[in-house]
């Protein structure tokens, strides 16, 4: 015997599986999404979650112990997806002014939704060791582009990146409270009034 | 019989128990404070605070079933306090503008402390009725002290009182975080910087 597949993991196979893994995980994270927002947190169950996604509960419990695991890995992913989008505008090319008011009204516009959908759940997880580093890769990103701004004189330089990148997003966390777009887009236009260079 | 106080409640009696009952009540708030900046939150337990208090455990639950009662107790007197002190400010003479940068760096110093003393207390009762009444108040009062600042002509008026007192008291929350008083100094200095008259 030996055969084909004698003495090496089956490539090709262990992908499709980890592909199909992969998929039922995405599935499932955003089916428990849409039932909080459809129902709220405490109507949310693993069976409906189960049911939802049309899997097996017994399935379901072999990706996620309980609800609270799949919201955390949904936030996770929501937090990962936020910062990545924020590196991509770091990285563009254009004047630091500019990609810095797109960033900064980009995180403001997910302030604001995050209040309007979900003020339980981020009041549930925000306190993780994973929340910290997310919050503290999300500062140092911030940092860097004010840093740019700042060399090119478009941002204040009296005063270190970080601390600016601190009152940035403190200031723009208003906006989940705000009623209207309108409203945020006047928030990131106060908050960054005050990185203007001072005369 | 009948007596002196016969068909009246001994009015000068009630007060002096009152007004002990009162003097008790402050005792344990101040000594649960003093506890848990000592030795943390979980330290503290009912039987130390009547122990540092003075007074025995059977007269300590008469006046609170619980730590987390007296915490809760002990915050609420800190934001009323906070409250009292910024309305005085707001009603104080003078300029609105410098009124307001006072009430601003005041503030920025609640936030600063509690950041350094308090974080897992805040984390605990920041979600009460009366937290989100107290922070309605808070709001209230900042943005009368900017409504009249912007009539004066010192603060931005293209902006409504109430979302600008949204962003300074946001942007102020990040002294929270700041290792010194000169760095909330300065952050107090950018988030003033926003409120500008736009030119």
């Amino acid at each position: 015997m030996g055969g084909l597949y004698a003495g090496r993991v089956p490539k090709l196979w262990t992908e499709t599986v980890d592909a199909h893994r992969a998929a039922v995980r995405e599935a499932i994270l955003d089916t428990a999404a849409a039932l909080v927002a459809e129902q709220g947190l405490t109507a949310v169950t693993m069976s409906r979650i189960a049911e939802r996604a049309g899997i097996g509960r017994a399935t379901l419990y072999k990706y996620f112990p309980d609800v609270e695991a799949i919201l955390v890995a949904w936030h996770e992913r929501h937090v990962a997806d936020h910062l990545r989008r924020l590196t991509e505008i770091r990285d563009q090319a254009g004047a630091p002014g500019g990609r810095l008011d797109a960033a900064l009204e980009f995180y403001a516009f997910i302030a604001h939704n995050r209040g309007r959908h979900n003020p339980d759940i981020s009041a549930l997880l925000h306190h993780g060791e994973q929340m910290v580093h997310a919050q503290r890769q999300l500062l140092d990103v911030t940092a860097s582009l004010l840093a740019e701004a700042a060399a090119a004189g478009e941002v204040r330089d009296d005063i270190e990146p970080a601390e600016l990148a601190a009152y940035c997003l403190h200031a723009l966390g208003a906006a989940s409270g705000l009623p209207s777009q309108a409203a945020v887009r006047r928030l990131v236009k106060v908050t960054t009034a005050g990185l203007r260079p001072s005369r």
